[in-house]
């Protein structure tokens, strides 16, 4: 049998975290994360499921769209440009898996199936493209049919049966004006890099970035959701009391929305860093990092704390200028914190992020435990160690 | 000076748990709350912040539309109900400051200003009346005009000084197609009583309540926020470290949609409950309450525990079947609780909610404390005590 992953893109940043190969599934350096609120292409965090396919280019793709009372009709990239009106938004995306390690390492004696992503599956472009909502009237969708609830995506990317990966939204977010939904064939202005997506992929802001078909084969409105693998039985969140032997996928709603979360950067997590306080009475530390919350709510605030969360620290936010209900792109933020005076040895640090719906981030692993490892926004950590 | 409370509702149920008597703030028993998905209007919470205004009746009652960009006029009850289509929607209203006791009762020795609400600050009802938007669209609002960016709503209640109740939501969520935004004349298919906004209120599901005007008297379109008091200086979040002496109004913004939250109204809280274990080795209690999310983000699961959240037991949920994205109703929850084999003594039983978004509650109220005591959605805790 061929090997499916014979030709992959060459041109992959050897700064990223590789977490599996084939598929490549690799993050951005978390140092470098919250440098700037647009993440530059070349370390863009990048999930594939399957092989990154073959032979798609400019010139000969096309687009389908079709489906329950859609025109069905096949879209030249060349008519898509020229036929609709372009959008630029600058939106996050983040893998619904982002920082599972910090559930994988918390005391559950149970297991969790998934990359051991960190906390850099995630990040910021502009996406420059035309409104799905716009290419599905044009196609002639009727909002009110009752057998038109869901908008189907399929990818070119395929298994070695033939099978494609594929996902689908609610019709509510892909026809809200305020949604802004894209068919997207740029990203911070450049052409889409295969591993993206080119030449053309869905971009939905404010949902899981596993709903963001890349290589967009086909659109379909349904009354059902995708019946693929990824939709039915992966991307989904359950109760800390269920596990591989007792879960029922039909049981959980497919995860769209995601929740409010932040990441602290800088320091980076997982070791202890040493800080001198020669003879500081005052002794204050930088910690950095990144915010963002699904549903288009924007963050409003970041706090920090050094006492495990009595007392906080307010950071000072980086973010774009985004209207309510449509706050797509994250919060880089900063804090000063202070130091207790006259503390030596370790100290921990946590932040947590509250959205424009006040919605914050849960403390510790236990209450949001799942079996995929999903969603995981707890209290990001770090840990200092004051010497005199 | 006449006294403003003189012509006060005389219907007001005896078993409502009073907060303050003039103006009223009262709340549900909180026992009964969790009885049935839809409030009875009796019984159902009243959150006035003026006295209730005299003289308002069905025949002379008038609506003034108005603010930039829309056509200026006055619309009688008849008009609204002849001119526009009547729609009819079940949705949750919360006030921004329920749960604030869990706040108060807190550790932090630094002061919130506002009514002691319990739990129960908080119901359900189908409301009927016209669409917002419906009423936007007639007096000729352009969304696109960079000029309108909120619909500002006053009320008739008013202060000794003349100034009335103002609140105001962004244009967005005005116009929103699925936002259903309701100019409301009936509540549970009755008409409104005075304590609930007759003869017409502002419903905005998903919203915190105290921008759901009663008594409307205008609406306007505007480029900024209602000015009013409890828009500008009153209902916003601040970070914990944000107190009475160095609060700044302007650095917040206006709560609109509510986080998700949950609460046990069954045994209640604030009491320890003694079950007799009667020699049974296999013990279970029943444990009810309601759970509840902001921006029309439904409730898909509550999660209930015995050993402080390290494990989870799942609750079964009564809801009413709504879209995604337009879950206004709560859901009601019971879980029969495990209580462990061989426990005798006290036990706390916690329970939080997670939503569409999977946003889920924090555990404790340190990191959501905040001055005006608003938003508080920790985890509910009861006390049992297990005696042989």
């Amino acid at each position: 049998m061929k090997n499916p992953y014979v030709d992959q893109p060459t041109d992959r940043h050897p700064s990223l975290g590789v977490r599996s190969k084939e598929p490549l599934n690799a993050e951005t350096p978390l140092e470098l994360l919250a440098e700037s609120l647009l993440t530059p292409n070349e370390i863009f965090y990048i999930r594939n499921h399957l092989p990154v396919p073959m032979r798609l280019s400019d010139d000969t793709y096309t687009l389908r769209v079709g489906g329950d009372g859609l025109k069905s009709r096949r879209l030249s990239l060349g008519d898509l440009k020229k036929r609709f009106k372009q959008h630029t938004i600058v939106a996050t995306i983040q893998c619904t898996g982002n920082r599972r390690k910090d559930l994988m390492d918390s005391p559950s004696p149970k297991e969790i199936k998934g990359l051991k992503w960190e906390g850099s599956a995630i990040g910021t472009a502009t996406w420059t493209g035309v409104l799905l909502r716009d290419v599905l009237i044009a196609a002639g969708i009727d909002e009110s049919d009752p057998n038109i609830r869901h908008i189907r995506f399929e990818g070119h990317d395929e298994d070695i049966t033939g099978s494609t990966y594929g996902a689908s939204i609610p019709v509510s977010k892909a026809m809200d004006p305020r949604g802004d939904v894209l068919l997207a064939f740029e990203m911070n202005g450049k052409e889409l890099s295969r591993d993206h997506g080119y030449p053309l992929r869905v971009l939905v802001p404010g949902v899981a970035a596993c709903r963001s078909v890349k290589w967009l084969k086909s659109i379909e409105a349904h009354a059902e959701e995708s019946e693929s693998f990824w939709q039915q039985n992966d991307y989904k969140s359950f109760s800390p009391n269920v596990d591989w032997d007792n879960v029922d996928w039909t049981s959980s709603p497919a995860i769209q929305n995601m929740p409010v979360t932040s990441a602290i950067t800088e320091p980076a997590p997982g070791r202890t860093h040493v800080v001198k306080r020669d003879g500081d009475d005052h002794l204050t530390v930088t910690v950095k990092g990144y915010a963002w919350s699904g549903g288009g709510n924007g963050i409003v605030r970041v706090d920090v704390s050094v006492d495990g969360g009595t007392t906080w620290q307010d950071a000072t936010l980086k973010k774009i200028d985004q209207q309510p209900g449509r706050g797509w792109a994250w919060a880089l933020w900063e804090c000063e914190v202070e130091i207790p005076k006259g503390h030596t040895g370790p100290i921990d640090v946590v932040a947590k992020a509250m959205d424009e719906s006040c919605n914050t981030q849960p403390e510790r692993a236990e209450g949001i435990w799942n079996l995929r490892g999903v969603c995981c926004n707890t209290w990001p950590r770090i840990r200092l160690d004051i010497s005199d």
